[in-house]
């Protein structure tokens, strides 16, 4: 015998075992769950495929380079620098030109700083003409001093400039002083335009090269067209209606189109981001994959409070004076960060996902069926009907040659639970 | 009753329910199930669970400092700027040794700029010798005059270097010149050598030293190997058969193995992308999971237009002659941008994700069936007499107990959707 | 008959299918089968609805922009710079601000390079005051030579600062000497401090101001708290317990919180990632929407070898004398290099995937069920029995009219597999 059960078995492996239904002749389940059916589909076909594209194989893991050239010359003519000419190599900051640029717009310049001693005055309203001899309101509270003990020698003066040396410089007459400190001297005034001193930067070009790689799909772009045109690239400016695909822009523009005001952001600073997204759909023709440029504010324009608006840092150019000495000037640069971020997505057909959201949507149809079971089998009138049909008991006491009379019609009265 | 109803109802809660299933006696709906049953199983143990290590749970944001550190002297002899000797503080920039860094191999030097007025023809090719007095084809052409009306005073060139003045150049009897205009003059000119200056940079070394950390698995690592051979890390050279995890590359193997010329770069500039990739199965020994080094040219070589190719930028050095006048030295440096970028996934086993790889492969096992139920009812010969077994027809008007003989059998022969 | 016949197909369609059920009263199942069920649900409510936030919609890719500003002053008296003040643009590389800032704090100035020949001693021990003429043992091994052809003219000192001339200078009665080579004059010494000359950085403060923006949710927030209490902003410092949300960090502070010693890391150099991580539940009130800050040493300190430790680099400010010949100052800068990253994540509620995370969890509850079945069917004593129950075997073989009685109640015995 041991032989044909072992084949029996393995053809009953070849038996096909399916679910047995039950067809509830119910309109109204019925057409309930024919709209949840539906309702799936249309998630799944509109949703699932059509918007979200999930029949493709994603990478979003794109290697980009950025490179960004500047252009434009400003003239200035202050009391301070006199004429002078700003170009490229003198308002970019750092000049690389990689993806984050800075366009000095505004600047203090402390010409000829030497390491000596001075009065810890900087960073404080000008002393007032009208009042010679009184200290502006907002100096440093640290520095302020009566007496040369009021001025520890050696200590820092905090958010200062400097290093006390123990002396209090007192104008004749007046009780209250200013503690001298070692320092690069003269300190910095605190005298900030009320114009920025390169507003003409609104017109600067900067020209953007992006090229992005994705490589999964081994697929490489540039946001530079590939034209014969070669005086069109030089002469377009981008516009979203009219040159979208035009790499160069105009500062003032992107400052507009970010929301910000030029000439404001050039006198305080601040920091721009503009964002070059690539939604690369790689079952179309490469020429359709395009990138899209959008802009923004980094900093928050809103806060109000003078501590967090703006941009603006120090640095000092330094030289050597015949002596040997170094002497240096100092700048504190407003002006606007331009933070270029790109971006991206490309997607593919791939049979793989297709498969994985097909059976993810016949999964919810099944959370469907379970809904309307729940309908059918508690909610409506004849429910109690149903779950007897539904639901077939069977006792293990009961012997197989009687296991024929409890199989169908008995239910129990008190199945309140279909789970 | 209503004691003994409630515990009845208690009881039924722990009643085993589970689906009842019909066998169809067919061996090729049978035989297909097994095999879509097979093609799914061999797909979650194969694709998800081996290939794609579905049982792990992932990290992919890992923390990431990279320091690079070049090494190399270049001797030049020109007759602009004499013997030179280039070492790391002249031609890295910028010096910080972070993740992206430029190696300048080839520049333009205009010296002594100083503030002051002189004729636009910078940027165009240098007067030719043989005609003197001709200006070149591509000078500026915003910068052309004939009179000074074409000039107008205050107004910047485009493309050019300065603001004209408002007064026409010509040489003696021509009748074609060059506005003046007041800029950093002299202006520079283009007369880019056939051959880079530093060509030997291709000998350089750079030593990239990146330390990763997954924060999810308190996991780190660095690319430097943990040997007691000092020596070994100072004389290494990457390549990837002999020494992969060396972490010194000669600059001129980089660019090969991105598929670039290093005289051609040199000579232009361009962009080298560095990729480190950890990809860590921590479920392995910590020694198991080592940076993978990939290279890739990032700016778009096969651009053909002029404008989009190669990689420079200008900046200056500043100076302050006795009498405290500024001028300064321009630099058009063209060279190569090298980009470290590092990414990295870990793994290690977790049971959450493995469960729902699981449930989601029993899912797709459940479409499988779905797949073959549509085979078995509506595509084979006998599928109306396995549609009658499968679908059990009752009618709510039937009474209880004449449900019996409308059981089974009976099967609406119009039954085309089994969804 | 055609009409009648499609009306009862259009009919048949809204017939409700649902399941037959087989109620299996084995208590052990039943309740093996509730317990699957309650942890599953255990699951998808504790883990996936509340810990995971499963019924929202996420964003990940934010933007952010980051600002930093140093401040603080230190004063050093050394023999060989004098009394000397170092402020923000002195010790901040590079000067912008951005979200990566090095401080430098220890240095090794190598003041008045020319061009010119000179022995190739540099980056040795000084040489020894005991045994003047001696070289220091871990000078460069390709600089030490007996005779003049040791030194190939033209050639570059591996390792070294410069191109060989051709000569061997030695001292008087010495038998080795050093090749004199062409480089900046003279070559740096190794004459690393023992102590930082800017310890006192530990003190300096840093504020970092970071605004985020989760363009999916168009949600914008700043990590400087929105208070009218501008002097708190300006006296805060942050600690992790007293004050959370105060942008403003103490350098020792972040080296301590980062597991460092600062007097260390001050005299080797290193490298800080200072992370601040978004985590914002848009569900809740933009107020609790705060960033969290961690602070980690990123790269290894543990690394034993000399050359895997540290973090220095080497820049040059070039000076031009009163003959227009070029010098410059070389500086190697030792010092702690601050990554500022940012990461986060925003959630708000959204119908689809808390659909999906439903269904996914049905799902599950199916795998639970088959698991169940398993056991019914195969592992307790009557499981012969239940078998015959679920599994229902017709033969095509049979004629419509006799397929009643094969129906029930006949098991096939070697029904191994119910997969």
């Amino acid at each position: 015998m041991g032989q044909v059960a072992w084949k029996a078995l393995f053809l009953s492996l070849f038996d096909y075992k399916t679910e047995k239904y039950v067809i509830a002749k119910n309109k109204k389940v019925g057409v309930l769950y024919r709209v949840v059916q539906l309702s799936i589909l249309a998630y799944l076909v509109g949703w699932v495929f059509v918007v979200k594209k999930g029949y493709q194989d994603t990478d979003t893991s794109l290697q980009s380079s950025v490179i960004t050239k500047l252009k434009g010359v400003a003239f200035t003519n202050t009391s301070e620098l006199g004429e002078r000419l700003w170009d490229v190599a003198d308002y970019v900051i750092p000049p690389q030109g990689e993806s984050v640029f800075f366009v000095m717009t505004n600047l203090i310049v402390t010409p000829n700083q030497r390491q000596a001693t001075c009065p810890e005055v900087g960073r404080t309203e000008p002393l007032d003409s009208q009042t010679p001899g009184k200290l502006g309101s907002s100096s440093i509270p640290d520095a302020l001093c009566e007496e040369d003990t009021d001025c520890q020698e050696g200590k820092a003066v905090v958010a200062g400039n400097g290093v006390k040396t123990g002396r209090c410089l007192k104008d004749r007459g007046s009780t209250r002083g200013t503690c001298e400190v070692l320092a690069w001297c003269p300190v910095e005034k605190r005298s900030k335009p009320k114009k920025p001193l390169l507003g003409s930067a609104e017109n600067f070009t900067v020209y953007i090269k992006n090229s992005v790689r994705f490589p999964k799909f081994k697929f490489s772009k540039m946001n530079v067209l590939a034209t014969d045109n070669e005086s069109y690239l030089k002469s377009c400016r981008y516009s979203q209606e009219h040159h979208p695909y035009c790499p160069i822009f105009v500062l003032g523009d992107i400052v507009r189109w970010a929301g910000g005001n030029f000439q404001e952001m050039a006198l305080q600073g601040g920091v721009i981001g503009i964002q070059i997204e690539w939604n690369c759909d790689l079952d179309k023709a490469p020429s359709e994959c395009n990138p899209h440029y959008s802009f923004s504010r980094l900093d928050n324009k809103s806060a109000e409070s003078s501590i967090s608006s703006g941009y603006n840092f120090r640095f000092a150019k330094y030289y050597r004076d015949a002596e040997g000495v170094d002497y240096r000037t100092l700048i504190k640069a407003y002006g606007i960060r331009f933070d270029v971020m790109v971006n991206g997505k490309a997607g593919k057909f791939n049979i793989i996902p297709t498969i994985i959201n097909i059976s993810s949507g016949l999964a919810l149809m099944g959370a469907g069926a379970f809904f309307c079971d729940l309908v059918l089998l508690y909610l409506i009138k004849k429910s109690n009907f149903y779950r007897g049909k539904k639901y077939e008991e069977v006792k293990s006491s009961s012997r197989k040659s009687l296991s024929s009379p409890t199989l169908n019609g008995n239910q129990s009265p008190d199945q309140l639970d279909g789970l």
